[in-house]
């Protein structure tokens, strides 16, 4: 999927927060998608069109922001390109929490959230009998991250024992992620399966990161050096499926 | 107190300008703070209910993040959040500097400065005795960086030599040392010491950053690798404080 | 003219969507110039008051910025300070497309474009006589970057051939670059020879960096540690022009 992603080089529409344009973009561009943040109503449709997907992220939500999310997620659904939610800190702003059920309504290919995202989305608890019951429910694809990942539509499920602290240590890493995430489902059509390859491989890069890294200002970047150079023997290696 | 920190790992709340908010992220977490950016009124509560110290910083100012920045100060007194300001470039902006007066009038609980900014509130010159007069005068501690930074409530004063002219080029590496300073203030009660520690702390991991740097792209990761790893034996070994 | 930036640390005021705006300022310190990103309207003129150069990027348009952008030109002409026009995406983005023709009638002393964009703008192709007669007929000096970057008034033409592909996997390269133009422009008076040694300057500093890079990640930082320490014998020793 790294390869295609590589090889067809789609563009991502990303809406997200200030704090994690620049990374994201960076992100994306590590794996040899093209990014654009462009959330300006009157241009938002012109890009949409040329994406081959689209991600929704919550964090740091403001008036304008919210707008465009909604035009950019209506765009998307007509022109039939794909787009992904990532509810960033719903679990603190209830106003938000609001908005990220409107946008689940709207059948977004996958959800990411970590722990606390999502039990304010009103998971009964993380494990994997209440993350399968939500996707089933809500009819889309959820990727939990944790400890140990777990992506599932509601029947299938994956588990990705991959990743190292530092992730934790560098802003926006989440958000980043889910962009990759975003990039893989423009290549590939099962929301699963481009979910659950972003997260492995995100989580490889992070480990590899880990071992050539002196601290947090290192890894960031690290990372990004990681996502560019991985290849399919090293993501075969060290993958921790389950 | 970085101990402290990364035990408690406060939430630090951030009100600041666009150009710092992805390195200010970074600085927090490096030192074990979790950093929250948000600045929409309607969510700016809920976030501030949470933290342990507020930080407001006024770079790059729009009306949007004014009115954001008045809210949250008045929500943070209410709740007994403390709160430091940041009036970064009053001296070259009229209306700025209007904001700023009317913030210091309440009451942070310290104020960072450099030179022409603290010459621009009102400051007679930065010699020590109108930076103690300035502190006392608008009841509040005053954080003065320099070739060496001076720390002052009006009656007590701390003078650090520590820090590497590299800092002076990386953006944000000011704004984001103020964010240490709020997350040291989250668990130290005494705004003079938090501010004064947080100085010391971010001039030392300058130093030990500038000597594993060939430049400043190297070092504005160097300094978050530093800010992590640093331990108390460094930092009495190479403290400077008079 | 990296010396007299380094010497005269001209003040850059930069009008630049949000993802740039933190590399763009990182690039500017790195030469040794003094960035400033503030758009707010009553807040701007101030702030060109005291540049040496102004900068206007298109990337992320919002109606703010657009206002702010044609505020920032007007009070500029008005009190001399050059100015250049970054025209990022009109290509896809015929709102933007149409702001930026507004522009280009308000004499920039540069337009930096890439290929897409280019031609977005009306050039009829690439080629070197599409680009005079493009500069020509604006009365201004493009400077279009690809494998081979040509700046032509519209008489002289400079070709530079370097560069190294790694700058197209870090965001916001080429908005940070076109700022080091604009730092060039305000200590070089002929248009031409400030674009065409700062294009010539970025690319000789890609090279450098590349050979001390494992990635885009790694590479984003050495880009701005090799023009921080960029030396005239490197320059002549490296530089590729026609």
């Amino acid at each position: 999927m790294l390869d295609a992603v590589r090889t067809a080089r789609p563009r991502v529409q990303v809406i997200t927060n200030p704090v994690a344009q620049g990374y994201t973009a960076n992100m994306l561009l590590a794996i040899g998608a093209r990014p654009s943040m462009t959330s300006s109503p009157e241009e938002i449709a012109a890009f949409i069109a040329v994406s081959g997907s689209l991600l929704v992220n919550l964090g740091i939500l403001d008036r304008h922001r919210r707008d465009a999310s909604l035009t950019a997620v209506e765009v998307a659904r007509e022109m039939g390109v794909p787009w992904v939610l990532d509810p960033v800190k719903v679990d603190i702003s209830p106003p938000r929490l609001d908005f990220a059920r409107t946008l689940i309504g709207m059948e977004p290919d996958f959800v990411r959230a970590n722990h606390d995202e999502f039990v304010g989305l009103g998971g009964a608890d993380t494990g994997e009998e209440a993350v399968r019951h939500f996707a089933a429910r809500n009819l889309t694809t959820v990727a939990l991250s944790g400890p140990v990942d777990i992506v599932t539509d509601g029947t299938r499920i994956v588990r990705i024992a991959n990743g190292h602290p530092l992730m934790d240590r560098v802003t926006a890493m989440g958000c980043a992620g889910t962009a990759v995430a975003a990039a893989f489902r423009a290549v590939e059509p099962d929301p699963l399966i481009a979910a659950a390859a972003a997260l492995t491989v995100m989580g490889i890069a992070g480990e590899v990161a880990a071992a050539a890294s002196s601290g947090p200002g290192s890894f960031a970047g690290a990372i990004l050096d990681a996502l560019y150079g991985l290849d399919a023997a090293t993501i075969l290696e060290k993958a921790r499926l389950t």
